[in-house]
């Protein structure tokens, strides 16, 4: 499982005081505990702070990679501050995100190709978010058609197909399962299949129970990874457990330690 | 979803006891919190014990029918046993269970039609459990063939594709989930999709975790029934939180409650 760890967010109280303050440990502590927990990488996103967006993004970034080198998931609907950040970030990195439009997309990948990066596609356009099925597949495979031209490989491409909240939105779910098995089938090696788990729960009650039980669903279905929070500890239980039976790894008494 | 309560069952020691010394007030117990834990039917095995197996799933089903009216599934692989009791149960029961043998077939269609019975169809055969999914699905395939031959409506059939361990049999959990999702579309309306689903997790750690997260990846995949532990609150947790994502349900706050 490509667990992006979505902590360092500054949607998040800590994170937010944390940025504007300069508390370094307490950014470094977030990212080590996430990795520690299982994250693969590391979401970074400064929230929805006014200011200068680009300079805490670069502080966030030399901040978290003095302690951690995993790749860190640029997370910013701001085309200027991606484009100057993701030559500056040392090591790996994953752009989060584009959307489905044509130009937008070219722009978007003509950036991961030119700094080897990873690219995270919504299917989503101008029009918003599709309201079916047909539609997210069709603009995952245009994302991913156009990444392929533009020599973006596979394993470095996530398509996202937008999961929306189960209590506004009771179709989206099974949507989401069912564009995870046909995008999965696009090319081999197939890309990586994302959603942003905790959105599936927004003002429902039993949030860590929603969460974990569709994560099983949809890796059940294909998906291989998510952005959501290492930190709950039964969530990655459920992670971890989904990919055993899907024998991406063999049992053991111990595989849940085996595998953090 | 369609849960079949596994809990009167000869191989647990309390039942086994109970069976022997005649003790009514422990079975009904057990019947009676099982569906008040959200249990859709009861599965009534006497267990391996020797002796009058036909006598002691007589006095099994009597004992239960004075407590609760939901279709009982007699679960036993004698066939003179099975022959003898299916007449004699009020209301709806379930026949638990045939193996896909074309004569054996034949002869529990036959039991089921003139009984107004539910069927539950193994997907395995003379030459044991199927080691592929084609033939999961092939055996799956011909029983609900003949039980349509036979005049056993889809709504009363039950498919299972036969879950093993997942630390003996790692690719059978994966089996099961493609199998299920093929067999689904059998027909329309679809027969139930079902499994034994504790045998996942026999000699396993974890097993309540490993049972609760197969359960959601298979209701994904279109699984609707399983003989399991309704008394097992974070199972059931995870059955009902399936079912809302599949749309089964509209959220509510309290949906957990609601479906209890």
């Amino acid at each position: 499982m490509y667990v992006i760890g979505e902590r360092i967010n500054g949607m998040f109280q800590d994170v937010k005081q944390a940025i504007q303050e300069k508390k370094a440990d307490i950014i470094q502590d977030l990212a080590r505990r996430q990795m520690a927990a299982g994250a693969t990488a590391l979401d970074i996103n400064v929230g929805p702070a006014s200011g200068d967006a680009e300079g805490a993004m670069l502080w966030l970034v030399e901040t978290v990679r003095e302690v951690c080198d995993a790749p860190l998931a640029i997370d910013t609907a701001k085309w200027d501050v991606m484009q100057a950040v993701i030559p500056k970030v040392p090591g790996e990195v994953i752009i989060n995100s584009t959307k489905a439009d044509v130009e937008t997309v070219v722009e978007y990948v003509g950036l991961a190709a030119a700094n080897d990066a990873g690219l995270i596609g919504l299917t989503l356009d101008a029009d918003g978010v599709p309201g079916t099925l047909d539609k997210r597949v069709e603009l995952g495979a245009q994302i991913l058609a156009m990444a392929m031209d533009g020599g973006v490989p596979m394993e470095k491409m996530f398509i996202d197909p937008i999961i929306l909240p189960v209590n506004v939105s009771p179709k989206t779910p099974m949507q989401c399962i069912e564009a995870i098995t046909q995008l999965k089938n696009f090319a081999d090696p197939a890309p990586h299949l994302l959603l942003g788990l905790s959105n599936v729960s927004q003002r429902c009650s039993n949030r860590s129970l929603i969460n974990r039980t569709y994560l099983a669903m949809c890796i059940g279905a294909g998906l291989d990874s998510a952005i959501m929070d290492p930190l709950d500890t039964e969530l990655m239980d459920s992670a971890i457990t989904a990919e055993l039976l899907m024998e991406k790894m063999i049992y053991c008494d111990s595989y849940l330690a085996a595998v953090r």
